[in-house]
């Protein structure tokens, strides 16, 4: 650590000749290890002074400091780079400007020629995997990859997108749900899912170094984990490693998975904060070693984050493997604790897009919560992948606390599932009657008060005490705070509707509802 | 703290004859003074390989550094152990494994053979009152001890546990609610209360060291404040000192008070937060120390955290006492603002058992609010408890300043107090009426919509807006955020709903709810 | 820094007597820099007693660690003081008790004859003026500044506050709202407004000292944006640069802003810690400097805080200034997000005393969300304001990115308030069938339950959906965690209430509505 960190110049002070010159001589001074691309050079000579919190951000990373060649001689356990195979005009210079926006431009829709070189504005998932092969692999596999496609593709998932995004207007006893546009639903579904990124042309801005010409983006800016890049790729990496410094720290801290992981409906984060590995962490994480490679249990940390345990190769003192790296998540998650409406094994493949139960509904259970057996990974593989979950928990914990914990996740699995499924059967009874217009009538299953009861009563209730159990805490979270009593109130909310109607209406079919809303 | 940390070896670095020896020489290094006892020799040999986690943790606690007599040598402020007479056998050791899980065999349904040791899987409270005594004799006058208890066998209570957690099936018109499990029931409310542990038989298991059996428990994991441990002691220390490093940083810091104190009944953690008190902590607290006994004002820290207020020995620079410290923690608290439904003085007793109102009510409130005298501390213990707490505020604040605070709290308990009054005038209308069956029949008074309105209304808005009150900040707990705003919006719900009923029934009994629902 | 380190004595360590010896010692150590003026000697020497963590926390501020004579001779952009004429009595002495607190006695209502001295109990923003003279003067700009007027003499808030704060009494179906009582007004909205304090008189206390007069204060202790000072200044310093360590740490920090910018109504911080800039702060903060005056962006700090983007001087590594420091936080603000219930473009004035729209209603939009464009900034002024914010924006970003975020925020505006107009649209359709009363009848606006779901709509939903989208992140606020997804529920709400009415009431006034509730 302390020879890097002699390297980290400050470029923002100098004037643009002074910067190439300490560069090389910073290089020199350690014996010609690292070298900036002449290209580099050149994009850092203006940009430099255009983006100096960018450029700084640059500097503070392990890609200023290194190159892929260096990284590649590392032991098998230390490697943070997993391809083989690198170019050799990248091998030896540091991982700069131009290393990254310069690759496959020739895929890449938002190539544009500046400066005499072909840039890419967005880096893409298989830019990285150039030297980050392995985990681009593993990422493909993660649900997340295809986030964006998951959501707006299902027919079902959209349903719910317009009621929520689209502009609503009132006309006489009915709300017509009017066009979807573009802006919102970039920046908000699509903010953690991915937005697909497309080239709208060119414009030519006037800049400090005069007029230049520059792609036209549409849905930009965006990390969203399942983003569509220009060059076809599926995820941006920046997501948990953002730019410029791509820090290891910072995606191994939790605060990054709370950026998409604290809303009702996924409550990883709030659970995380409020069980005891997460009142560790935060009174303790100070001195915890959050840069280190492998990473080292007990000694480097004494409480799990998101990422020792979704994700990072994992050992102990005497460099024991715990657990090997991955980045497909739910390698070690049994689950898919996530429901809509219920959780259920975790699914086959990433790309869910042929996922449909025996009603034609685009959801991997029956309406029941009976799993679709062709779309759900077997009991086999879930007993494997919490196996190597468990691995991690008997660092500390016995086999008895361990496995204890895992079967009152099961019973809350099941007793959670139960929970939708009876407020379920209400909604059902209410659509029978009339009273509301929903899937009896083929009609949009989240555009009247009486269906959201239903919608958060899974959405945000039943998930949210999922995640309560499965995170070993966060007792709240499947209580008061979104938990038990805010899913049984839901379930006392549909049946006091469907008897006020009743009261109402003796039972028929309600006049006022014929009028098809 | 630097001679000490230099013992901070890596066991699990290590094999384990190595092992053995680096324990050996680096107590010999430190003249004899650190001399792990051999049982706990014996312990580590195999799980320090079994559990690097755990034993890691552990090597970073003081136990693992210091001796029971070398901590009672210290001066009385300095001391962190208070019990005066320790068996032999323990005062010149380490505090190991063996040392907290031999004790007391006798008392512990948990003690199991194990490699020829008898060992308990649980440290009881009474364990640990071997070395901390006064915390322990403390800890068991704290409401906390009997959290348990004081909530499962209070039949109140149990009803809305059991609209909460147990499971409900729809027939016809009505919600009929299950049998509770106990699985459930340990992971949601004695998450925080604690479950009772009970030992179900004996079962072997495949070990990496052959066939061994181990005791079978019910209620386990559980680190629950009221947790009914093996031996009958009530309470588990590692509540808030969380094994196995038993920091005092962490128990100092609100981290660890969230893990209960965060739902929208209790708000606490999330009030400090936003409190002045806790935006200085969080942007300074870096630089304060949280290791130092006694804890002193303005150098130490400069911004209390939950501990220091509620629990911790605090002094000013000249070590003059500003009080002493405390494991009942309402020693500095004249008030319990946690209503069910109201507010009160704190009760005179920890075990709630005997609580009850002159309607029968196990709660010691009359219907209207009322204190129960009989139950509750008197005014000049009151006077008393407030005193102490404000020895502290004083420290930092002018007398006017804390007396002025402390007449706005006692305003609005008693306007919150109102509020909860004519929220539940509403409710006995309903119920009177039959528009909904509780009180008024006999029955649960939990388990319908218009209930709720009112369970949310106390349980969740008029505590928090007390609790906003009384930690001298997180104004928006006590407005918007589930504060005064949802508090009145609830009395509207209420009214709201009594009127629609009225409408459609025009004042009769309605018919509907005669069949028990 | 070291050298001004050694100076951190430690007062409350010390007797009296070598108190006052020790600080001169080190003054003279320091070649008479820093010296005490009599004066606050005096003081120190009873108050370091009484309240050592007041002064504990006075002497790790910069204040006793300098005098406004040296803080002058900084450079420009180093300078932490703006006024350039000092009054010779305090130039060269530290900035101590005696210095801030005997300041403009004779506008203080609150000075009282202390020990012979004139003291005043509070600090007015007029005080710090007296060196910070342009920050003072660019706060009272601030519509923060006017927090307490533009809130409490403004009809139609003071008619929510009325149904939120007051003590309501169920009266034969009917909610009776009773009289205001300032204890519950200045502990709830005031907190963060500001309170009004007045001076009731004098009252003599014991203290260790013997009997001593004070005067006695309403509205106090309260460190609200906007409190109107004993001496009629307006502004708490101190809301943000807590006392008495007034540290630039604390103030730059984003928990600061917390304190009154985490509620439903305003999520700014909620919105800001899932951002990904909050993101990258939680993770990398404490390598920041927080300290170093000018700030250096990619330097001092790789992601904003809430300081960075709303106030702080800052530059980049060549010390070129990017934007000067403000205290009149909007000036680089072109919106008000926070509607009431309509965003629009910001006020032209901080004292919102004269705004009122064509109905006469005192907001600065018409019913239908059109801006009275007398009372707002133009498009050209608007153009302005964001230019500065986007000049922080470039330093990490490009132009693209950083003109798309503005595109959607426009959007977003735009859409909300249509949301918003959609729901007014339906109560206004509830109110004029006399269903609820409210505007059509003159009557408040907000006691009842259905003209509740309306206020949630826009002060919780579409202002979190706003604040969401201009903080570049925070997905889920504008989404499921009090986003859209709740906004359009409120309309759902709305419309199932409103068709609840009509079947009940076939559209007639209701009679139950006639006796005026």
């Amino acid at each position: 650590m302390k020879s890097e960190s002699c390297c980290n110049i400050r470029l923002s002070r100098c004037s643009i000749l002074t910067l190439l010159t300490v560069f090389t001589l910073n290089a020199d001074a350690r014996s010609q290890e690292i070298v900036l691309s002449p290209e580099t050079e050149e994009c850092l000579a203006c940009h430099a002074e255009l983006h100096p919190g960018l450029v700084a951000s640059w500097e503070k990373s392990r890609h200023s400091r290194t190159t892929p060649g260096l990284a590649m001689q590392k032991s098998r356990l230390e490697r943070r780079i997993s391809s083989t195979q690198i170019d050799s005009k990248l091998i030896d210079v540091t991982v700069g400007c131009y290393e990254c926006h310069s690759l496959n431009t020739d895929r890449h829709r938002d190539a544009f020629t500046h400066n005499g070189y072909i840039i890419n504005v967005i880096v893409g998932s298989s830019d990285c995997s150039v030297c980050h092969a392995v985990e681009a692999d593993q990422y493909s596999n993660n649900i997340m990859a295809h986030a964006h496609s998951n959501l707006v593709d299902n027919s079902l998932y959209r349903q719910l997108i317009e009621t929520v995004n689209n502009p609503h207007t009132f006309e006489k006893e009915h709300l017509a749900i009017g066009k979807s546009d573009t802006l919102t639903d970039n920046e908000s579904c699509l903010y953690c899912h991915g937005t697909r990124i497309q080239v709208r042309g060119r414009v030519t801005r006037e800049t400090d170094f005069g007029a230049l010409e520059f792609p036209v983006l549409e849905g930009w800016p965006n990390q969203g984990v399942g983003r569509i890049n220009p060059d076809g790729s599926l995820g941006a990496c920046t997501s948990c490693h953002p730019r410029h410094d791509f820090s290891i720290e910072t995606a191994r801290k939790p605060y990054t998975c709370s950026e998409c992981h604290k809303g009702p409906d996924v409550p990883a984060y709030k659970v995380y904060v409020v069980s005891k590995h997460g009142n560790i962490f935060e009174s303790k994480s100070t001195e915890y070693d959050f840069d280190s490679v492998p990473w080292t249990v007990g000694e480097d940390f004494t409480a799990p984050t998101c990422a020792a345990c979704h994700a990072s190769l994992l050992v102990s003192g005497d460099d024991n493997v715990i657990v090997e790296r991955t980045h497909q998540f739910n390698d070690r998650l049994a689950w898919r604790l996530f429901g809509v409406p219920y959780a259920h094994p975790h699914p086959v493949s990433a790309d869910l897009e042929e996922v449909k139960n025996s009603a034609g509904i685009p959801i991997a259970t029956e309406l029941d919560g009976e799993p679709v057996a062709e779309f759900v990974i077997t009991e086999q593989e879930q007993k494997l992948r919490n196996e190597r979950l468990q691995r991690i928990c008997l660092t500390c914990h016995s086999s008895e606390w361990t496995g204890n914990h895992f079967i009152r996740l099961d019973n809350t699995i099941q007793k959670t599932n139960e929970m939708t499924y009876e407020g379920t059967r209400i909604l059902m009874e209410i659509w029978n009657n009339g009273f509301a217009r929903g899937l009896s009538q083929g009609e949009n299953l989240f555009d009247e008060e009486i269906e959201r009861v239903w919608t958060s009563l899974w959405l945000f209730h039943t998930n949210s005490t999922r995640f309560a159990s499965a995170m070993t805490g966060g007792g709240d979270y499947g209580v008061f705070a979104n938990g038990r009593y805010q899913a049984t109130e839901q379930l006392y909310r549909l049946l006091d509707w469907l008897k006020t109607q009743k009261t109402i209406y003796g039972g028929s079919t309600p006049m006022r509802r014929e009028d098809g809303n």
